[in-house]
């Protein structure tokens, strides 16, 4: 076949770029069952197919997972606290070669960790978030990259903060207890015991909320109902966040009540952000750049993504929407889902070539879930397959 | 886009040729569906697309439907008997402009018009079928294809000559009664009587079978216990075919016996191929030959066929294997299907490029038939969008 300037290429090369199935194979799985479906139709085609997996994640649940297979590092286990303070394990992940840490906060603050008990919206706390930073620090990482979504927090990042050595005084000198609630009584940050670490690491937060800090749209109104908090709490909780923008703005001299993003996973970007420097950007524009997937990306004849269900949802911010906007227009780009609950016209506009689902025919959600590396790669083949006879007259014939 | 020699074309050609989903759509309307897929898959690519929609068949049940629909014609009905006799409608259709007619034996001694008594395979008639030929006769046709499948009689075709004008008679000189009972009794065949027009069309008989008329794999012994027929039956039928074969060799010297698919739909091609000069020919390849689809295949640039179930048998000799066979090797040839039975090893091996259930995910049989034409034309959209874009480079660009 031919690259753009007419020079022969030695290989018909496929980036294979897919999210988790959620619940049924993870995205190395994923990618791995349609790389074997890639092979089959190379050789049935008498092609020489180069294809690449990176597993993808969007910054949301999985994205540790995602990044460690991309690694091939195994993530390391961490004794920390829910957000309610008990002792539990969490687990991060360091790239080997780059000095990397991953933190998905959900590991220590999700909601669904606290979902055995009755919510206490105001005592809930990040700190043991700020363990899961520290035990990165340990490993002496240059950059660390936290996703922040499905917390049960709405402190501001204080805990974390506290975790790192700041110390939150009330108006008396005395230390704020954890938990949003407290924020109220916040007179003053003293940051002269934090971590230097902490100051030194370069920082990417995955946020794909754009609510700022407090008022109607903010963290306590609009997520505090989700975590448990009724209309009193609301009040508590938007009344501290303010404060603690205001504290903030008198360190550092930056307003961040109004900034977009601020009020993502009840406000931890105001630490991890406005007072240690975080880049805020989309989770799956995140993991693009830490896996550099442009190049392979501009590179490829063809590219696969896919995800467990593709939906409306996916063409906006999703791993699918990332892939699609970081390929050159003219290049296919192939959805695979085990549901696809988007109609063509709607990928078709978004610059999908194909959205296909992997169902061979009736069948129900277990028995998809339980085939689903099985016809990944069926379904894989048949694309590919048909992509390379179409393609066929410009290739070069291999043995 | 570019010819096998260079030149420009003005569209980028897709055949459509797809048999029908049994239970859910015609063939036409599996086509139609695929066609809105195909077009809208064409917009979406800048390209213009000429597509064409002929409805396929086996030679089997549908045969008829499919090819009135290919000639824009409406089947004809016809009062006739079934298989014991009792008054029915049957349906004929003839092509408007070429004097062909199709006739579905079945319409007539179908083995499911009889199944609300108990069977009597000794006396079982073809003499129905007989009534549908003639009113093609009637219309002057220069052509009659029969399709012979699933039928009750093992008559060896006798009812339908005595339609048609001849007469099977004893030893005495009388004629027998119908049914293939009695042709035990057969001693000679009056055939002055016969409608000239029976010897003057040419006749085509669709036939997938390959059993001789009689013996352990003859009609009778094969195909008899489905009829009905037990052990006493099935000798005195096989020593009737037996019998008729013997008449038949005494009045145009030739052995017929062995002779392969003469055992097919209880003998009809003893009358038909071996006294009235048919040709037997595999049902599909009938097909084929009539709706003159190899010139359409032959300039497609893709080819998307496809029926309800597509499984090893479709492979054999069934419309899928057809039109593979007829399409050039480097032309991609897709196949949908509402379940894909076969591994995708398998269907490569055949020279299939790819083969895609139409499912979008979990679902139960009946939602899917009551979806499948937006299901059709959904997934034509993907396959054919993924075939432009991969084939995009050879294309000139259109409005």
């Amino acid at each position: 076949m031919y690259d753009e300037v007419g020079t022969v290429r030695e290989a018909w090369r496929v980036a294979i770029m897919p999210d988790s199935f959620k619940g049924s194979a993870t995205a190395r799985e994923v990618g791995q069952a349609i790389e074997r479906g890639v092979a089959a139709a190379g050789r049935a085609a008498g092609v020489a197919v180069r294809s690449t997996v990176i597993p993808c994640a969007d910054g949301g649940e999985g994205t540790l997972v995602a990044l460690a297979q991309a690694w091939d590092c195994e993530p390391i286990e961490v004794e920390t606290v829910d957000a309610l303070g008990r002792p539990i394990i969490g687990r991060i992940a360091i790239s080997p070669d780059r000095g990397i840490a991953v933190i998905e906060a959900a590991q220590s603050n999700g909601l669904p960790l606290v979902s055995d008990v009755p919510l206490r919206p105001r005592d809930a706390s990040t700190r043991g978030v700020g363990r899961l930073i520290r035990a990165a620090l340990e490993h002496q990482v240059e950059e660390i990259l936290l996703c922040i979504g499905g917390s049960a927090t709405t402190d501001g990042g204080l805990g974390l903060l506290c975790e790192l050595g700041g110390r939150a005084l009330d108006a008396s000198g005395a230390e704020l207890p954890d938990g949003g609630g407290s924020l109220i009584d916040l007179a003053t940050l003293d940051l002269e015991g934090l971590d230097p670490r902490a100051a030194a690491v370069r920082w990417r937060v995955a946020c794909d909320v754009t609510n700022p800090l407090t008022g109607p749209t903010g963290a306590a109104a609009v997520f505090g109902p989700q975590k448990g908090a009724d209309a009193q709490d609301i009040r508590i909780l938007d009344r501290g966040l303010d404060r603690l923008a205001t504290v903030v703005a008198e360190h550092t001299g930056r307003q961040i009540g109004d900034r977009a993003g601020m009020g993502a996973a009840g406000g931890i970007p105001v630490v991890v952000a406005a007072l240690l420097g975080g880049e805020l950007l989309p989770g799956s524009e995140m993991v693009a750049e830490v896996l550099d997937l442009a190049p392979t990306l501009l590179a490829a004849d063809l590219v696969i993504t896919g995800e467990g269900r593709f939906d409306t949802q996916s063409l906006d911010g999703k791993v699918v929407d990332m892939i699609r906007r970081l390929t050159p227009a003219q290049t296919p780009v192939i959805v695979l889902a085990g549901e696809v609950a988007v109609d063509a016209e709607t990928w078709l506009a978004r610059g999908i070539s194909a959205a296909c689902s992997i169902a061979g025919g009736p069948t129900t959600l277990p028995d998809l879930r339980r085939d689903v590396l099985a016809r990944l790669t069926e379904v894989s083949t048949a694309l590919v397959s048909l992509a390379l006879t179409t393609a066929r007259p410009r290739m070069d014939p291999t043995p």
